[in-house]
Protein backbone atom coordinates (compact mmCIF):
# COMPACT_ATOMS: atom_id res chain seq x y z
CA UNK A 1 0.00 0.00 0.00
CA UNK A 2 1.39 3.17 -1.32
CA UNK A 3 2.79 5.59 1.61
CA UNK A 4 4.24 8.06 -0.23
CA UNK A 5 5.09 9.26 -3.66
CA UNK A 6 8.55 9.61 -3.83
CA UNK A 7 11.12 9.29 -1.41
CA UNK A 8 14.44 10.68 -1.21
CA UNK A 9 16.95 8.93 1.01
CA UNK A 10 20.29 10.55 1.73
CA UNK A 11 23.38 7.93 2.36
CA UNK A 12 23.02 4.40 0.89
CA UNK A 13 24.48 2.48 3.71
CA UNK A 14 23.59 -0.72 5.57
CA UNK A 15 20.38 1.34 6.89
CA UNK A 16 19.16 3.19 4.52
CA UNK A 17 19.86 0.41 1.64
CA UNK A 18 17.72 -1.84 3.54
CA UNK A 19 15.03 1.03 3.54
CA UNK A 20 15.04 1.37 0.17
CA UNK A 21 15.09 -2.37 -0.50
CA UNK A 22 12.15 -2.42 2.04
CA UNK A 23 10.26 0.38 0.79
CA UNK A 24 10.28 -1.07 -3.00
CA UNK A 25 9.77 -4.72 -1.84
CA UNK A 26 6.39 -3.25 -0.07
CA UNK A 27 5.28 -1.11 -2.52
CA UNK A 28 5.18 2.14 -0.22
CA UNK A 29 6.25 4.95 -2.75
CA UNK A 30 5.82 5.38 -6.15
CA UNK A 31 9.47 6.44 -6.35
CA UNK A 32 12.73 5.55 -4.44
CA UNK A 33 15.89 8.37 -4.96
CA UNK A 34 18.68 7.77 -3.65
CA UNK A 35 21.71 10.52 -2.57
CA UNK A 36 25.77 9.27 -1.60
CA UNK A 37 29.24 10.24 -2.03
CA UNK A 38 29.93 7.30 -3.50
CA UNK A 39 29.28 6.18 -7.38
CA UNK A 40 29.57 2.78 -6.49
CA UNK A 41 27.06 2.53 -3.73
CA UNK A 42 24.76 4.54 -6.18
CA UNK A 43 25.62 1.98 -8.51
CA UNK A 44 24.93 -1.15 -6.63
CA UNK A 45 21.40 0.25 -5.19
CA UNK A 46 20.34 0.91 -8.35
CA UNK A 47 21.63 -2.99 -9.43
CA UNK A 48 19.78 -4.68 -6.32
CA UNK A 49 17.01 -2.85 -6.91
CA UNK A 50 16.83 -0.30 -4.12
CA UNK A 51 16.33 2.65 -6.03
CA UNK A 52 15.00 4.04 -9.21
CA UNK A 53 17.53 7.10 -9.78
CA UNK A 54 20.61 7.65 -7.97
CA UNK A 55 22.72 11.00 -7.88
CA UNK A 56 25.90 12.28 -6.19
CA UNK A 57 23.62 15.48 -5.92
CA UNK A 58 20.57 17.14 -3.89
CA UNK A 59 18.46 18.05 -6.65
CA UNK A 60 17.55 14.34 -7.35
CA UNK A 61 15.39 14.63 -4.27
CA UNK A 62 13.54 17.53 -5.12
CA UNK A 63 9.35 17.19 -5.01
CA UNK A 64 10.37 13.95 -2.76
CA UNK A 65 7.29 13.76 0.15
CA UNK A 66 9.55 11.93 2.33
CA UNK A 67 12.97 12.52 3.12
CA UNK A 68 15.37 10.05 5.12
CA UNK A 69 18.65 11.31 6.43
CA UNK A 70 20.67 8.00 6.60
CA UNK A 71 24.28 9.08 7.46
CA UNK A 72 26.38 8.82 10.49
CA UNK A 73 25.63 11.02 13.50
CA UNK A 74 28.21 14.25 12.52
CA UNK A 75 26.86 13.65 8.39
CA UNK A 76 23.28 14.16 9.36
CA UNK A 77 24.11 17.56 11.28
CA UNK A 78 26.66 19.10 8.75
CA UNK A 79 24.18 17.76 5.79
CA UNK A 80 20.71 18.96 6.68
CA UNK A 81 21.05 22.90 5.74
CA UNK A 82 22.28 21.68 1.62
CA UNK A 83 19.46 18.85 2.26
CA UNK A 84 16.70 21.52 3.33
CA UNK A 85 17.05 23.87 -0.04
CA UNK A 86 16.55 20.72 -2.07
CA UNK A 87 13.09 19.93 -0.24
CA UNK A 88 9.78 21.85 -0.02
CA UNK A 89 8.43 22.72 3.44
CA UNK A 90 5.58 20.11 3.07
CA UNK A 91 7.95 16.95 2.90
CA UNK A 92 8.18 14.91 5.71
CA UNK A 93 11.83 14.32 7.54
CA UNK A 94 13.03 11.83 9.21
CA UNK A 95 16.62 10.47 10.09
CA UNK A 96 18.24 6.94 11.31
CA UNK A 97 20.65 8.54 13.69
CA UNK A 98 21.84 6.83 16.61
CA UNK A 99 21.77 9.47 19.12
CA UNK A 100 18.68 11.56 19.28
CA UNK A 101 18.68 15.08 21.86
CA UNK A 102 21.35 17.03 19.38
CA UNK A 103 19.91 15.57 16.30
CA UNK A 104 16.57 16.30 17.28
CA UNK A 105 16.87 19.58 17.87
CA UNK A 106 19.72 20.28 15.13
CA UNK A 107 16.63 19.19 12.09
CA UNK A 108 13.70 20.66 14.26
CA UNK A 109 15.00 24.25 13.22
CA UNK A 110 15.92 23.12 10.15
CA UNK A 111 13.05 21.29 8.59
CA UNK A 112 9.47 22.41 9.14
CA UNK A 113 8.26 18.77 8.98
CA UNK A 114 10.68 16.88 10.69
CA UNK A 115 10.24 13.36 13.18
CA UNK A 116 13.43 11.63 14.68
CA UNK A 117 13.71 7.69 14.11
CA UNK A 118 16.30 4.91 15.68
CA UNK A 119 15.81 1.92 14.19
CA UNK A 120 17.24 -0.89 17.13
CA UNK A 121 18.51 -2.75 13.83
CA UNK A 122 21.82 -2.79 12.09
CA UNK A 123 24.73 -4.86 12.34
CA UNK A 124 28.79 -4.62 12.45
CA UNK A 125 28.35 -4.79 8.86
CA UNK A 126 27.93 -1.98 6.90
CA UNK A 127 27.64 -0.87 3.26
CA UNK A 128 24.90 -1.20 0.65
CA UNK A 129 26.57 -4.79 -0.33
CA UNK A 130 25.15 -6.05 3.17
CA UNK A 131 21.80 -4.42 2.84
CA UNK A 132 18.46 -6.28 3.05
CA UNK A 133 14.90 -5.60 2.81
CA UNK A 134 14.14 -8.30 6.08
CA UNK A 135 16.93 -5.49 8.33
CA UNK A 136 14.15 -4.21 10.51
CA UNK A 137 11.55 -7.50 10.70
CA UNK A 138 10.93 -7.85 14.55
CA UNK A 139 13.36 -5.03 15.41
CA UNK A 140 12.31 -1.96 16.97
CA UNK A 141 12.45 1.60 15.82
CA UNK A 142 12.10 4.45 18.84
CA UNK A 143 10.72 7.58 16.86
CA UNK A 144 11.21 10.91 18.91
CA UNK A 145 8.41 13.36 18.69
CA UNK A 146 8.09 16.85 19.75
CA UNK A 147 5.78 19.32 21.19
CA UNK A 148 6.26 20.61 17.24
CA UNK A 149 5.63 17.39 15.66
CA UNK A 150 2.80 17.52 13.09
CA UNK A 151 0.34 14.34 14.12
CA UNK A 152 -0.54 13.32 10.31
CA UNK A 153 3.18 13.41 9.69
CA UNK A 154 3.75 10.95 12.63
CA UNK A 155 1.20 8.72 11.70
CA UNK A 156 2.98 8.13 8.35
CA UNK A 157 6.28 7.52 9.80
CA UNK A 158 4.54 4.95 12.02
CA UNK A 159 3.06 3.37 9.44
CA UNK A 160 6.39 3.33 7.31
CA UNK A 161 8.55 1.65 9.99
CA UNK A 162 5.67 -0.77 10.95
CA UNK A 163 4.76 -1.87 7.44
CA UNK A 164 8.31 -2.99 7.09
CA UNK A 165 8.45 -5.36 9.78
CA UNK A 166 9.12 -2.93 13.02
CA UNK A 167 7.59 -2.05 15.90
CA UNK A 168 7.52 1.48 17.42
CA UNK A 169 7.74 3.49 20.51
CA UNK A 170 8.00 7.07 21.00
CA UNK A 171 10.48 8.07 23.31
CA UNK A 172 11.51 11.91 24.90
CA UNK A 173 14.95 11.97 22.51
CA UNK A 174 16.86 13.01 25.81
CA UNK A 175 15.23 9.86 27.42
CA UNK A 176 16.01 8.06 24.05
CA UNK A 177 19.67 9.28 24.57
CA UNK A 178 19.84 8.51 28.04
CA UNK A 179 18.20 4.81 27.47
CA UNK A 180 20.77 4.05 24.40
CA UNK A 181 24.16 5.22 26.47
CA UNK A 182 23.07 2.06 28.61
CA UNK A 183 21.99 -0.84 26.06
CA UNK A 184 24.10 0.03 23.22
CA UNK A 185 26.89 3.07 23.22
CA UNK A 186 28.44 1.28 26.62
CA UNK A 187 28.40 -2.35 25.50
CA UNK A 188 30.12 -0.95 22.03
CA UNK A 189 32.61 1.07 23.84
CA UNK A 190 33.70 -1.69 26.08
CA UNK A 191 34.15 -4.22 23.04
CA UNK A 192 36.27 -1.64 22.02
CA UNK A 193 38.55 -0.99 25.11
CA UNK A 194 38.24 -4.86 25.91
CA UNK A 195 39.95 -5.93 21.64
CA UNK A 196 42.29 -3.02 22.66
CA UNK A 197 43.48 -4.91 25.92
CA UNK A 198 43.84 -8.16 24.96
CA UNK A 199 47.51 -8.57 23.55
CA UNK A 200 47.57 -9.48 19.92
CA UNK A 201 49.52 -12.75 20.45
CA UNK A 202 46.97 -14.11 22.25
CA UNK A 203 44.27 -13.78 19.98
CA UNK A 204 44.21 -16.96 18.61
CA UNK A 205 43.34 -18.46 21.52
CA UNK A 206 40.05 -16.82 21.33
CA UNK A 207 36.99 -18.66 22.06
CA UNK A 208 33.31 -18.68 21.56
CA UNK A 209 33.30 -16.09 24.44
CA UNK A 210 35.08 -13.55 23.40
CA UNK A 211 34.02 -13.90 19.77
CA UNK A 212 30.46 -12.85 20.88
CA UNK A 213 31.48 -10.54 23.57
CA UNK A 214 33.56 -8.49 20.92
CA UNK A 215 31.73 -8.93 17.67
CA UNK A 216 30.20 -5.21 17.75
CA UNK A 217 34.21 -4.41 17.75
CA UNK A 218 34.09 -4.80 14.43
CA UNK A 219 31.64 -1.88 13.60
CA UNK A 220 32.54 1.38 12.00
CA UNK A 221 35.15 3.11 14.21
CA UNK A 222 33.88 6.69 12.75
CA UNK A 223 30.45 5.53 13.18
CA UNK A 224 31.18 5.14 16.26
CA UNK A 225 33.27 8.40 17.34
CA UNK A 226 30.45 10.51 15.95
CA UNK A 227 27.85 9.08 18.13
CA UNK A 228 29.87 8.16 21.36
CA UNK A 229 30.48 12.30 20.57
CA UNK A 230 27.42 13.27 20.43
CA UNK A 231 26.02 11.62 23.48
CA UNK A 232 28.86 12.45 25.79
CA UNK A 233 27.55 13.67 28.37
CA UNK A 234 25.44 10.33 28.84
CA UNK A 235 28.23 8.26 27.80
CA UNK A 236 30.74 9.17 30.43
CA UNK A 237 27.74 9.08 33.03
CA UNK A 238 27.29 5.75 32.68
CA UNK A 239 30.69 4.24 31.58
CA UNK A 240 31.84 6.11 35.53
CA UNK A 241 29.12 3.73 36.65
CA UNK A 242 30.19 0.80 35.05
CA UNK A 243 33.84 1.57 36.14
CA UNK A 244 32.34 1.52 39.92
CA UNK A 245 30.48 -1.40 39.10
CA UNK A 246 33.69 -3.58 37.42
CA UNK A 247 35.56 -2.18 40.45
CA UNK A 248 33.41 -4.15 43.26
CA UNK A 249 34.30 -7.34 41.68
CA UNK A 250 37.95 -6.76 41.68
CA UNK A 251 37.61 -5.67 45.39
CA UNK A 252 35.71 -9.02 45.98
CA UNK A 253 38.30 -10.27 44.17
CA UNK A 254 40.97 -8.85 46.00
CA UNK A 255 39.77 -9.70 49.53
CA UNK A 256 39.05 -13.15 48.37
CA UNK A 257 35.08 -12.08 49.26
CA UNK A 258 33.90 -15.45 47.63
CA UNK A 259 30.10 -14.92 48.85
CA UNK A 260 30.06 -11.17 47.84
CA UNK A 261 31.91 -12.23 44.31
CA UNK A 262 29.16 -14.94 43.85
CA UNK A 263 26.13 -13.28 44.82
CA UNK A 264 27.18 -9.86 42.41
CA UNK A 265 28.33 -12.93 39.58
CA UNK A 266 24.08 -14.29 40.13
CA UNK A 267 22.18 -11.46 40.07
CA UNK A 268 24.13 -10.53 36.95
CA UNK A 269 23.30 -13.81 35.45
CA UNK A 270 19.83 -13.82 36.24
CA UNK A 271 19.36 -10.65 34.59
CA UNK A 272 21.13 -11.57 31.74
CA UNK A 273 18.52 -14.47 31.29
CA UNK A 274 15.74 -12.45 31.30
CA UNK A 275 17.42 -11.48 27.95
CA UNK A 276 15.64 -14.46 25.06
CA UNK A 277 18.94 -14.92 22.95
CA UNK A 278 18.66 -13.45 20.09
CA UNK A 279 21.56 -12.68 17.43
CA UNK A 280 21.62 -9.46 15.95
CA UNK A 281 18.77 -7.45 16.49
CA UNK A 282 15.51 -8.40 17.32
CA UNK A 283 13.28 -7.53 20.86
CA UNK A 284 11.20 -9.17 23.13
CA UNK A 285 7.65 -7.46 23.42
CA UNK A 286 8.66 -4.26 23.63
CA UNK A 287 5.72 -1.84 25.50
CA UNK A 288 5.33 2.12 25.14
CA UNK A 289 6.97 3.85 27.88
CA UNK B 1 40.35 -47.08 18.05
CA UNK B 2 40.90 -48.09 21.57
CA UNK B 3 43.23 -45.58 24.20
CA UNK B 4 41.93 -47.11 27.63
CA UNK B 5 40.53 -50.24 28.76
CA UNK B 6 38.50 -48.17 31.52
CA UNK B 7 37.59 -44.27 31.96
CA UNK B 8 36.58 -42.78 35.40
CA UNK B 9 34.99 -39.39 34.70
CA UNK B 10 33.86 -37.32 38.08
CA UNK B 11 31.36 -34.49 37.34
CA UNK B 12 28.61 -35.62 34.93
CA UNK B 13 27.63 -31.65 33.66
CA UNK B 14 28.37 -30.72 30.36
CA UNK B 15 32.17 -31.22 29.76
CA UNK B 16 31.77 -34.50 31.76
CA UNK B 17 29.00 -35.57 29.52
CA UNK B 18 30.08 -34.25 26.18
CA UNK B 19 33.57 -35.94 27.10
CA UNK B 20 31.90 -39.32 27.87
CA UNK B 21 29.38 -39.64 25.10
CA UNK B 22 32.37 -38.48 22.69
CA UNK B 23 34.38 -41.32 24.23
CA UNK B 24 31.78 -43.95 23.71
CA UNK B 25 31.37 -43.10 19.59
CA UNK B 26 34.78 -43.45 18.71
CA UNK B 27 35.25 -46.03 21.21
CA UNK B 28 38.06 -44.62 22.57
CA UNK B 29 37.49 -47.39 25.84
CA UNK B 30 36.14 -50.27 26.59
CA UNK B 31 33.91 -49.00 29.62
CA UNK B 32 33.11 -45.77 30.76
CA UNK B 33 31.87 -44.71 34.37
CA UNK B 34 30.76 -42.11 35.54
CA UNK B 35 30.67 -40.49 39.29
CA UNK B 36 28.12 -37.34 40.33
CA UNK B 37 27.15 -36.22 43.63
CA UNK B 38 23.41 -35.76 41.77
CA UNK B 39 21.56 -39.19 40.71
CA UNK B 40 19.60 -37.57 38.16
CA UNK B 41 22.56 -36.59 36.26
CA UNK B 42 23.95 -40.06 36.41
CA UNK B 43 20.39 -41.86 34.95
CA UNK B 44 20.14 -39.35 32.30
CA UNK B 45 23.88 -39.77 31.37
CA UNK B 46 23.27 -43.27 31.00
CA UNK B 47 20.28 -43.00 28.91
CA UNK B 48 21.84 -40.48 27.24
CA UNK B 49 25.00 -43.25 26.27
CA UNK B 50 27.30 -41.73 27.77
CA UNK B 51 28.30 -44.12 30.59
CA UNK B 52 28.18 -47.65 30.89
CA UNK B 53 27.75 -47.58 35.02
CA UNK B 54 27.17 -44.38 37.23
CA UNK B 55 27.86 -43.78 40.84
CA UNK B 56 27.72 -41.51 43.43
CA UNK B 57 30.58 -42.97 45.42
CA UNK B 58 33.97 -43.14 44.22
CA UNK B 59 34.68 -47.20 44.02
CA UNK B 60 33.46 -46.97 40.60
CA UNK B 61 36.30 -46.01 39.32
CA UNK B 62 38.58 -48.82 40.86
CA UNK B 63 40.79 -50.33 38.26
CA UNK B 64 40.19 -46.95 35.49
CA UNK B 65 43.07 -46.50 33.28
CA UNK B 66 42.40 -43.04 32.80
CA UNK B 67 40.46 -40.46 35.10
CA UNK B 68 39.28 -37.65 34.17
CA UNK B 69 38.07 -34.75 36.69
CA UNK B 70 35.28 -32.64 35.35
CA UNK B 71 33.96 -30.64 38.42
CA UNK B 72 34.41 -26.54 38.72
CA UNK B 73 37.63 -25.82 39.65
CA UNK B 74 36.98 -25.61 43.33
CA UNK B 75 35.82 -28.70 43.90
CA UNK B 76 38.58 -30.38 41.48
CA UNK B 77 41.17 -29.65 44.40
CA UNK B 78 38.35 -30.93 46.87
CA UNK B 79 37.98 -33.66 45.58
CA UNK B 80 41.28 -34.56 44.37
CA UNK B 81 42.73 -36.72 47.55
CA UNK B 82 39.56 -38.89 47.96
CA UNK B 83 39.66 -39.84 44.31
CA UNK B 84 43.27 -40.75 44.51
CA UNK B 85 42.63 -43.30 47.17
CA UNK B 86 40.23 -45.35 44.62
CA UNK B 87 42.48 -45.44 41.61
CA UNK B 88 46.30 -47.33 41.32
CA UNK B 89 48.91 -45.24 40.53
CA UNK B 90 49.25 -46.04 36.71
CA UNK B 91 46.12 -44.17 36.22
CA UNK B 92 46.66 -41.46 34.01
CA UNK B 93 44.68 -38.84 35.47
CA UNK B 94 43.66 -35.03 34.19
CA UNK B 95 40.98 -32.82 34.63
CA UNK B 96 39.45 -29.82 32.09
CA UNK B 97 39.62 -26.98 34.77
CA UNK B 98 39.62 -23.10 33.44
CA UNK B 99 42.64 -22.25 35.55
CA UNK B 100 45.71 -24.14 36.01
CA UNK B 101 48.26 -23.31 38.05
CA UNK B 102 46.49 -23.77 41.20
CA UNK B 103 45.35 -26.92 39.93
CA UNK B 104 48.36 -28.53 38.69
CA UNK B 105 50.29 -27.69 41.66
CA UNK B 106 47.99 -29.24 43.69
CA UNK B 107 46.97 -32.56 41.82
CA UNK B 108 50.90 -33.05 40.59
CA UNK B 109 51.63 -33.56 43.85
CA UNK B 110 48.65 -36.09 45.14
CA UNK B 111 48.34 -38.18 41.48
CA UNK B 112 51.54 -40.07 40.11
CA UNK B 113 50.57 -39.87 36.66
CA UNK B 114 48.78 -36.57 35.93
CA UNK B 115 48.44 -33.77 33.40
CA UNK B 116 46.26 -31.00 33.29
CA UNK B 117 44.15 -30.19 30.38
CA UNK B 118 41.91 -27.53 29.63
CA UNK B 119 39.44 -27.81 26.49
CA UNK B 120 38.72 -24.30 24.82
CA UNK B 121 34.98 -25.39 24.32
CA UNK B 122 31.73 -25.43 26.44
CA UNK B 123 28.83 -22.48 26.43
CA UNK B 124 26.85 -20.57 28.95
CA UNK B 125 24.84 -23.73 29.07
CA UNK B 126 25.45 -26.45 31.71
CA UNK B 127 24.62 -29.64 32.71
CA UNK B 128 24.29 -33.34 30.83
CA UNK B 129 21.59 -32.18 29.36
CA UNK B 130 23.29 -29.90 26.98
CA UNK B 131 26.59 -32.61 26.44
CA UNK B 132 26.80 -33.62 22.84
CA UNK B 133 29.78 -35.50 21.21
CA UNK B 134 30.97 -33.32 18.95
CA UNK B 135 31.22 -30.40 21.83
CA UNK B 136 35.16 -30.51 21.04
CA UNK B 137 35.00 -30.33 17.79
CA UNK B 138 36.96 -28.05 15.76
CA UNK B 139 38.18 -26.86 19.39
CA UNK B 140 41.49 -26.04 20.96
CA UNK B 141 42.91 -28.09 24.12
CA UNK B 142 45.34 -26.70 26.21
CA UNK B 143 47.67 -29.26 27.79
CA UNK B 144 50.08 -28.09 30.51
CA UNK B 145 52.50 -30.87 31.54
CA UNK B 146 55.33 -30.42 34.02
CA UNK B 147 58.86 -31.80 34.54
CA UNK B 148 57.84 -34.70 36.31
CA UNK B 149 54.85 -35.47 33.98
CA UNK B 150 55.45 -38.80 32.08
CA UNK B 151 55.88 -38.80 28.18
CA UNK B 152 53.26 -41.71 27.18
CA UNK B 153 50.62 -40.96 29.79
CA UNK B 154 51.07 -36.78 27.50
CA UNK B 155 51.01 -38.65 24.29
CA UNK B 156 47.63 -40.52 25.08
CA UNK B 157 46.01 -37.61 26.34
CA UNK B 158 46.86 -36.13 22.92
CA UNK B 159 45.54 -38.41 21.31
CA UNK B 160 42.60 -38.56 23.21
CA UNK B 161 41.90 -35.17 22.76
CA UNK B 162 42.92 -35.30 18.95
CA UNK B 163 40.85 -38.53 18.44
CA UNK B 164 37.62 -36.59 19.93
CA UNK B 165 38.49 -33.29 17.16
CA UNK B 166 40.40 -31.29 19.10
CA UNK B 167 43.69 -29.83 18.42
CA UNK B 168 46.30 -29.41 21.38
CA UNK B 169 48.71 -26.90 22.46
CA UNK B 170 51.43 -27.58 25.14
CA UNK B 171 51.75 -24.85 27.80
CA UNK B 172 52.96 -24.01 31.02
CA UNK B 173 50.26 -23.59 33.68
CA UNK B 174 51.62 -20.27 34.66
CA UNK B 175 51.14 -18.95 31.14
CA UNK B 176 48.02 -20.41 30.77
CA UNK B 177 46.73 -18.78 33.47
CA UNK B 178 48.16 -15.31 32.56
CA UNK B 179 46.63 -15.69 28.48
CA UNK B 180 43.21 -17.31 29.37
CA UNK B 181 42.78 -14.19 32.28
CA UNK B 182 42.61 -12.23 28.75
CA UNK B 183 40.76 -14.36 26.35
CA UNK B 184 38.22 -15.80 29.12
CA UNK B 185 38.44 -14.56 32.52
CA UNK B 186 38.58 -10.06 31.64
CA UNK B 187 35.59 -10.71 29.04
CA UNK B 188 33.26 -12.82 31.88
CA UNK B 189 33.93 -10.61 34.34
CA UNK B 190 33.05 -7.41 31.96
CA UNK B 191 29.92 -9.61 30.72
CA UNK B 192 28.88 -9.73 34.69
CA UNK B 193 29.52 -6.46 35.11
CA UNK B 194 27.79 -4.89 32.05
CA UNK B 195 24.73 -6.81 32.73
CA UNK B 196 25.34 -5.32 36.49
CA UNK B 197 25.41 -2.03 35.15
CA UNK B 198 22.12 -1.63 32.76
CA UNK B 199 18.89 -0.83 34.63
CA UNK B 200 16.20 -3.16 34.44
CA UNK B 201 13.68 -1.63 33.24
CA UNK B 202 16.21 -0.17 30.03
CA UNK B 203 16.79 -4.04 28.95
CA UNK B 204 13.62 -4.43 27.12
CA UNK B 205 15.65 -1.64 24.40
CA UNK B 206 18.67 -4.29 24.18
CA UNK B 207 19.63 -5.06 20.74
CA UNK B 208 21.53 -7.75 19.25
CA UNK B 209 24.56 -6.22 20.19
CA UNK B 210 23.76 -6.14 23.70
CA UNK B 211 23.12 -9.92 23.86
CA UNK B 212 25.99 -10.95 21.94
CA UNK B 213 27.73 -8.83 24.22
CA UNK B 214 26.65 -10.60 27.84
CA UNK B 215 25.83 -13.97 26.56
CA UNK B 216 28.22 -15.59 28.61
CA UNK B 217 27.00 -13.78 31.59
CA UNK B 218 24.91 -16.56 31.72
CA UNK B 219 27.64 -18.52 32.67
CA UNK B 220 27.34 -20.40 36.02
CA UNK B 221 27.86 -18.14 38.57
CA UNK B 222 29.73 -20.44 41.17
CA UNK B 223 31.95 -22.01 38.53
CA UNK B 224 33.04 -18.46 37.34
CA UNK B 225 33.28 -17.48 40.76
CA UNK B 226 35.63 -20.16 41.53
CA UNK B 227 37.70 -19.36 38.43
CA UNK B 228 37.91 -15.50 38.99
CA UNK B 229 39.38 -16.40 42.77
CA UNK B 230 41.76 -19.16 41.39
CA UNK B 231 43.33 -16.90 38.77
CA UNK B 232 43.48 -13.80 41.45
CA UNK B 233 46.54 -11.97 40.73
CA UNK B 234 46.14 -12.05 36.72
CA UNK B 235 42.48 -11.81 36.84
CA UNK B 236 42.99 -8.29 38.63
CA UNK B 237 46.20 -7.38 36.82
CA UNK B 238 43.94 -7.71 33.90
CA UNK B 239 41.19 -5.68 34.64
CA UNK B 240 43.56 -3.03 36.25
CA UNK B 241 44.67 -3.06 32.46
CA UNK B 242 41.31 -2.98 30.91
CA UNK B 243 40.23 0.43 33.01
CA UNK B 244 43.26 2.19 32.10
CA UNK B 245 42.54 1.14 28.76
CA UNK B 246 39.17 2.61 29.18
CA UNK B 247 39.68 5.46 30.89
CA UNK B 248 41.69 6.47 27.94
CA UNK B 249 38.52 6.08 25.59
CA UNK B 250 36.92 8.02 28.25
CA UNK B 251 39.35 11.13 28.52
CA UNK B 252 39.01 11.01 24.71
CA UNK B 253 35.35 11.29 24.82
CA UNK B 254 35.60 14.29 28.19
CA UNK B 255 37.97 16.09 25.80
CA UNK B 256 36.04 15.56 22.42
CA UNK B 257 39.17 14.38 20.99
CA UNK B 258 38.08 12.96 17.80
CA UNK B 259 41.23 12.15 16.09
CA UNK B 260 42.73 9.95 19.56
CA UNK B 261 39.19 8.46 20.07
CA UNK B 262 38.95 7.56 16.40
CA UNK B 263 42.57 6.35 16.38
CA UNK B 264 41.80 3.92 19.45
CA UNK B 265 38.71 2.62 18.08
CA UNK B 266 39.99 1.76 14.65
CA UNK B 267 43.15 -0.23 16.35
CA UNK B 268 40.31 -2.34 17.91
CA UNK B 269 38.43 -2.86 15.26
CA UNK B 270 41.30 -4.15 13.43
CA UNK B 271 42.35 -5.95 15.65
CA UNK B 272 39.03 -7.33 16.31
CA UNK B 273 38.49 -8.14 12.70
CA UNK B 274 41.49 -10.37 12.54
CA UNK B 275 39.14 -13.02 14.49
CA UNK B 276 37.13 -15.49 12.27
CA UNK B 277 33.79 -14.79 13.67
CA UNK B 278 32.36 -18.22 14.96
CA UNK B 279 29.98 -18.28 17.92
CA UNK B 280 30.47 -20.77 20.37
CA UNK B 281 34.11 -21.70 20.42
CA UNK B 282 36.13 -22.70 17.56
CA UNK B 283 39.62 -21.40 16.67
CA UNK B 284 41.58 -19.62 13.84
CA UNK B 285 44.04 -22.26 12.93
CA UNK B 286 46.14 -22.36 16.13
CA UNK B 287 49.92 -22.85 15.82
CA UNK B 288 51.66 -24.32 19.14
CA UNK B 289 53.32 -21.64 21.20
Amino acid sequence: MKLFNKVGIVGMGLIGGSLALAIKKRQLADEVVGVSRHKKSLLLAKKMGAIDKGSQEFDIIKNADLLILSTPVNTILKLAPKVSKAITKDCIVTDVGSTKKEIVSSLGKIFFNYIGSHPLAGSEKRGIINARAALFKNSLCILTPTKKTNTLALKKIESLWNKIGAKTILLNPSVHDKILSFTSHLPHLIAFSLMDTIPRKYLRFASGGLKDATRIASSDNRLWTDILLSNRKNVIKTVDLFQDNLSKIKFAIIRKNRKLLNNILKQAKNKRNGLSYKSSAGLNFPQPC
